[in-house]
């Protein structure tokens, strides 16, 4: 029976890995993925038969990992992160039950080998900031209307929840982080701390604090995430705690 | 100098520890950690010397790791999933802060190694359920207000959000997944998804799919983490997936 991992190869440094991604990459026949994950992924598995395809063709590597797989071998489709958090492993799911209804990729199971997303080792950069619970959204309209996305923002900082800005900038949406701001100034201070990590865990990592009523002039990219507290997070010696709650 | 380590060790099963955490243990002089953690890492890191403190006793345990730092050894702090969500990094922060206030640890670093948190290790068992915007809630109300995680709860299902509920139940408050269920189904349909995983990538794992109607009788632990699907989300073939929103 043939076989598909999705794996989550973490923030992109080998070190956060885990095992069990490191387990199915080498298990892997041929790995599948986003042209500039495969170049950093040729560095530490060398030896292994890559096939790179270009953005925006997600469905098209879903496809051709099942029918490696469909084909008695065993695929692996790579995500950075977490290929469970907004990565391949959902789009995976969704095109091999299609496929099946048209009678291919019977014999297929899927493994999804989790990771660590950006949030997680940015929070670790910045301090503790997700101590209490949190949100994570996406500020990409490509697969989601806006007006949806601004409705989760004021929901969630109404909800003084922590929240994870993920894809907050790009150069074709170069006011997205500014019309989330207004949104989330709209129901919290303007003092509320704020951590924006740039390359989390890779090369040209850079990590940043400021504030609510800043984060309408700051600039970030596709590989930006944005940490916002809750009204008891605070920021000293450089880092951005949000308290548990324990007395000391 | 000296130096904590914070370390996610993950779900429980090694193969899901990032390289870095292991890293980590291995410099550690002394590994602090819950009494259970402490059992479990001690078969796979034999040779280290470990320090386990029982439940409750978080303030304590920061205090030793910090005073080993602070006569310049390597002390590491071991928290299940990731350290940095719910975990022991905030409030070794907090300790180290006021220990050093009080002109202690002063030439100590602290870097938190972020682990495979319990939702996504559930989310990779489950299918691909995390694929959108997403709410990590705990229901403990031992260190927050009830009516502060009732008005979560109720915001996050307003905005249609993926939801992860973490500490979901213990003998001492048995009813707590039920009131929350009530005021998620005041604003979601009967029929959203939901997967329950009990131990996820630990010895005695549980996998179950239901619906919210059906989450009122559904019992669960403080090892369980429930997973609420957003309006988009379907179960097929036994997998819970929430699509990204990619045509097909």
């Amino acid at each position: 029976m043939g076989k598909v991992y999705v794996i989550g190869i973490g923030p992109g440094e080998p070190a956060y890995m885990c095992g069990r991604a490191k387990e199915a990459m080498e298990e892997a026949d041929v790995i599948f993925g986003y042209t500039s994950y495969i170049r950093l992924l040729r560095e530490y598995f060398p030896d292994k038969h890559y096939v790179d395809t270009p953005m925006r063709q997600e469905v098209k590597r879903c496809r051709l990992a099942l029918e490696e797989a469909a084909a008695g071998r065993c695929a692996a489709l790579v995500s950075s992160g977490d290929a469970g958090i907004y990565g391949m492993a959902g789009l995976l799911y969704e095109v091999l039950f299609e496929r099946q209804q048209e009678g291919c990729c019977l014999d297929v199971t899927v493994e999804v080998v989790p990771g660590i997303t950006a949030a997680q080792m940015a929070a670790a950069l910045l301090g503790a900031p997700l101590m209490h619970d949190f949100c994570v959204i996406s500020l990409s309209d490509l697969l989601t209307p806006w007006e949806q996305i601004e409705k989760r923002l004021s929901l969630a900082a109404q909800g003084d929840f922590v929240l994870c800005l993920y894809n907050t900038g790009s150069r074709g949406r170069p006011d997205y982080l500014k019309r989330a701001a207004a949104v989330l100034l709209a129901a919290r201070e303007g003092s509320t701390p704020v951590g924006i990590v740039r390359n989390a865990g890779r090369p040209g990592q850079e990590v940043g604090l400021t504030q609510l009523s800043a984060l309408p002039d700051v600039w970030t990219d596709m590989q930006s995430v944005v940490v916002i507290g809750n009204s008891a997070t605070f920021i000293r010696d450089g880092k951005m705690i949000t308290p548990r709650g324990y007395r000391l």
